[in-house]
């Protein structure tokens, strides 16, 4: 059977990719279609931001937000299930998605992880029906990705038995919230504790804001106004005037203070402690992930399905060629859904791991710390995919991408906030620095061969993705830097991984040791640090990478369909193949690869892979299983009639 | 004197950015912001509409919109100033500055180049004034790129004496054109014309399209509606029915139809004539490259010094580090500063090369298509730049950055559709990939040294920019290959030159190589071009990046105080150093740089140059000369106002 011949089974692919939750994703959509939650284009702000209200109360009729909590709200104690749906949003309206998060994702989840029974049967119901909209009070103005250096202060008072919420200065003001500006009856407030004179660091605390939308005595808020995208959600400013609140709206599931003012809590450590309490950040890591590549599917759909119908210039028997039959156009969107594809199965691996940990399946500081880890990786990296993959389809649509009709400028406007929300992502990428160094200096005691295969191997075991491609690792790395056997040797997969590997650990190994002079001189370790801050987060990238690469891999095992494997096997290469020729010249430079090996690759994604997947450009995006009216664009199907129409004109 | 006390001259080198038309482009600040031609953020489309319209209003009556049409009419014909007037308009609003172009650039710009005195006569006058708003319909729904392809037809009556305008398709509506929904009361319209049976090929009509806003019988109009940005001006589509004009409505500078349908041209080949009559859109490519590059210094501006307000994390001694003190943020902002200066320098040599050909001092065939070539290069990267500059800004000030108010999104979602003006971008760049080939094909005829050498040469004074920098070239050529002689051999001013000449000669010859495989075989020829294509688009890059290098070289020379050539001289090297490192697989690949100087490459960067520029950072934005009456955010100083008033807070 010749290459041309071989069809990707779309239901199967499509099924595999909508996921564990697909009945609650097509449920959404569902939704979303039936109740028309599209995002009004170049609505006013205020219009926009009440129709996003009004269509969460949809969402809320339609029980599409409460999975996530207790059964006894009504909801069905499923992490996985809740942040599918908050996934799924951004085919309609990103604003809604984002106030959803607010709402359910910040607001609700931090009631339902940072609190206790009394909180859960006290506050969770009104969040959990929109009765109280509510605000994530964390970030200020001075400091966004610094939490621990907030300013904000909840003083108890054991007078009254009360905590005391103040705002010392405009630094300190709460920023950026949802629901703040307007529709915000209360919010979890984070305040730097003092109780008995004693500080304790950063705590969670529920406070009232608005009643019947008239702000409370104390408390002021500011409009943040006008945004380069979300205009449908209300961020604003909060703070607090010697705002007081009864002792027990303190969130106490780690700490509480007793009536007297005494501080306990079940975690010693002020670090440990600050670290737990912010660890149920991570579902905004997780569900952005997933939200971002969702968005990237419709980019896709939009973009190919153009790319195949809208023709330019006369070929070479006259008629016009079709976009996608140019290399170069193959160039700019083969490798985006090759990326798509890896990110769409690390983000399955993702939410699993999610959901073992916040259902209590498998809920150890072990699993929670490699889940911050991976989440931070993936969180960084598919928010900066999401940005170029829309801005190249909507270029690759010429004027057309432009229309604000076609969906994509509006997309990716909205976007645009996701790759500093939740932490600059170069902040985030540098804590997956930091943790590779800590395994690193854990595992790499001496510098026998062993030590650094096994450190390798947990590295790589530490993502929770799967570990079969190592084996072997040790017996073959001694291959390197043996004549080239063409590209054949980068074909396999084996090979693939082990220089994706390779490079991730060379990395982190050359960094360690050129922090290791520092000794234990503080002020040089700070140095050095900075000095080689922008390799440590490359470094953390080419983590991500690997990360990606093999949650596509092991997707791979799980395809039936035999021409499906295939065809995803060439598009896996492709991804694959197109990391190793963006870091090239490391591969170069550390001898990993020979200069015939290395032009061998760019030879081999130009001459076999774009060709042989040029093909099935449109099964791989009918893959998405995205509906027309969920897309809601025509572009693809009017530029087709629009030739079917012309007249035959004479050329010149 | 230590590195550190070096100091910018804000002054000298200010005014050389400032450049040739520093007046003109000083008044038209003046007048941008004495008048308050700001955008107004968050406006509806319709308001922003007539807003603009009104603001072009203004700029007619202050005098920065006449600067390129004839003394008579009360202009300068001083080509190069109104390009300058109209670059300088982004900083007020990006829509203003586009509407400016469609009005003078284009619609009026072709009624005086492509037309003759009775033209002049008759149409100038109203479109000059602003009395006849006009549109410039060249481009199709169904051909943006390939105009000659368009379908419109203007087929000659001789027995009315009128030419006949009919739109024979939807696929042939002129669309996205400014002026066109709404306020345009004639069009320049691109049509293929048809006389005494015979098809003459694409040529340009004055045609009268509305009244007093209502549309003339015959003329049907559409509106584009909303877009990604731009939403101040009115893009639609028109679309005519049998509109008859009169003969004397064809622009005939370059060919005409006599009262009894003879068709004459001064230009005998068809493909000729074609693209002379184009000709006049280089202006476009000129101005845009102007444009986007003040965004880039206005993003900068706002980023730089943000950066250096912003402090966030407790550093070695316990108070918050200075956002740019990070080298991370370093290495995300110096060399978008260092690659804004090299298309600073670019553009003024592009602008003079404009000017020069259309003031008619040097205006050869020859001069024609260098600019061409040049300017072609240079809009595509400096668009794509502009984008990659304004989102790292933005990115780099954190949530502030999305705020509507600190104008980054606006600018963003403003200039995206420039990557798409004038053809897409990797068209563009593969006009001048052809060009490399032909002058290639033209000098290479045997391989021997020396013409390989006056190729290179021959290839980098096309440009028209310094070619000193080459002396020596054919010299030292031999020098490749030999051994390593550490980071010096790539400091050297000549040898930045020699690797990134050699990699655009070698690449060019390389896929010339390729391609004589085809021989004359027309098909194949057609095949290997399309499989080439990506590379070709690669090596046209790259001389795109010589060129700006070159640009940024010469300027140097130009600079007389000596700390300013220092601290030049380190940005320029930044800007090679980063160049290299982007393409650094390349020239491992080739031979041209081995492994450790490859290394050294990063490595100063890393340590030497980013830690030498860091101390001028803010004399480099400040040499922009943008009053903060026209950068319009207090985003670095309102930071540095709350960090002033904190209080000091505890810290655990």
């Amino acid at each position: 059977m010749s290459e041309k011949e071989l069809q990707l089974d779309v239901a199967e692919v499509g099924e595999r990719i909508l996921g564990r939750w697909a009945d609650i994703r097509r449920h959404t959509r569902k939704v979303v279609i039936e109740n028309q939650l599209f995002k009004p284009e170049g609505a006013p702000m205020d219009q926009h931001r009440e129709w996003v209200l009004k269509s969460l109360k949809t969402l809320v009729r339609e029980n599409a937000t409460q999975y996530g909590f207790p059964k006894e709200l009504g909801g069905q104690s499923n992490p996985g299930g809740s942040l599918s749906s908050f996934e799924e949003l951004v085919f309609g309206d990103a604003s809604l998605q984002i106030k959803f998060g607010v709402q359910w994702g910040l607001f609700g989840s931090a009631i339902l992880y940072l609190g206790t029974d009394y909180h859960h049967k006290t506050f969770l119901p009104g969040a959990t029906t929109l009765e109280t909209p509510g605000a994530f009070a964390m970030t200020e103005t001075g400091h966004g990705s610094d939490v621990a250096s907030i300013g904000t202060t909840a003083t108890y008072d054991p007078a009254t038995k009360e905590f005391v919420i103040h705002t010392p200065d405009r630094h300190s003001y709460k920023d950026y919230l949802g629901n703040a500006a307007l529709h915000g009856e209360a919010a979890v407030v984070f305040a730097q504790l003092y109780t008995n004179g004693e500080h304790h660091g950063v705590h969670a605390f529920f406070v009232p804001i608005r009643k019947n939308g008239k702000l409370l005595p104390g408390v002021g808020a500011e409009d943040d106004g006008l945004k380069g995208g979300l205009n449908g959600i209300d961020n604003g400013r909060l703070f607090f005037n010697q705002v007081r609140i009864p002792r027990l709206n303190l969130l106490n599931r780690y700490a509480d203070v007793q009536e007297d003012g005494t501080y306990t809590s079940s975690i010693d450590s002020p670090g440990r402690r600050f670290f737990t309490q912010l660890g149920a950040l991570v579902q905004g890591r997780v569900s952005l992930t997933g939200a971002v590549t969702n968005a990237q599917k419709l980019a896709l759909d939009i973009a190919v399905r153009y790319s195949l119908a809208r023709r330019q210039f006369a070929g070479k028997d006259g008629s016009e060629v079709t976009l996608l039959d140019y290399q170069r156009h193959q160039r700019r969107l083969l490798p985006l859904i090759a990326r798509t594809y890896a990110q769409i199965f690390t983000h399955q691996e993702l939410l699993n791991q999610f959901h073992t940990v916040f259902s209590g399946e498998n809920d150890t500081e072990e699993t929670r710390s490699d889940l911050e880890t991976v989440s931070a990786a993936s969180k960084a990296l598919s928010t900066w995919y999401a940005l170029d993959t829309i801005q190249e389809c909507r270029e690759a649509c010429g004027g057309q991408g432009f229309m604000a009709q076609h969906r994509l400028t509006g997309l990716r406007a909205d976007l645009d906030v996701y790759v500093t929300f939740e932490g600059d992502n170069n902040v985030m990428l540098q804590l997956v620095a930091k943790r590779l160094l800590t395994d690193y200096a854990k595992a790499f005691k001496s510098p026998d061969f062993g030590t650094l295969a096994q450190y390798v191997a947990g590295q790589v075991g530490e993502t929770a993705i799967n570990r079969g491609g190592l084996r072997g690792l040790a017996q073959s790395i001694t291959d390197f830097g043996s004549t080239a056997r063409a590209v054949g040797y980068v074909k396999d997969e084996e090979h693939q991984h082990q220089l994706l590997t390779d490079r991730v650990h060379t990395m982190v190994a050359s960094i360690a040791n050129k922090l290791k002079a520092a000794g234990s001189d503080k002020d040089k370790q700070a140095e050095l640090f900075n000095r080689y801050q922008n390799d440590l987060i490359n470094a953390a990238r080419a983590h991500a990478e690997l990360i990606m690469w093999e949650a596509f891999t092991s997707a791979l095992k799980t395809i039936k369909d035999g021409d499906s494997i295939k065809i995803l096997t060439w598009l896996r290469d492709l991804y694959g193949f197109t990391l190793l020729e963006e870091n090239l010249s490391w591969y170069l430079i550390n001898g990993r690869l020979s200069g015939a090996r290395a032009e061998a690759i760019t030879e081999y994604i130009d001459s076999r892979l774009l060709p042989r997947l040029r093909p099935h450009a449109e099964n791989l995006v009918d893959a998405f299983l995205l509906p027309p009216e969920l897309v809601r664009t025509t572009l693809a199907q009017d530029e087709r009639e629009r030739q079917l129409n012309r007249q035959t004109l004479v050329r010149n």
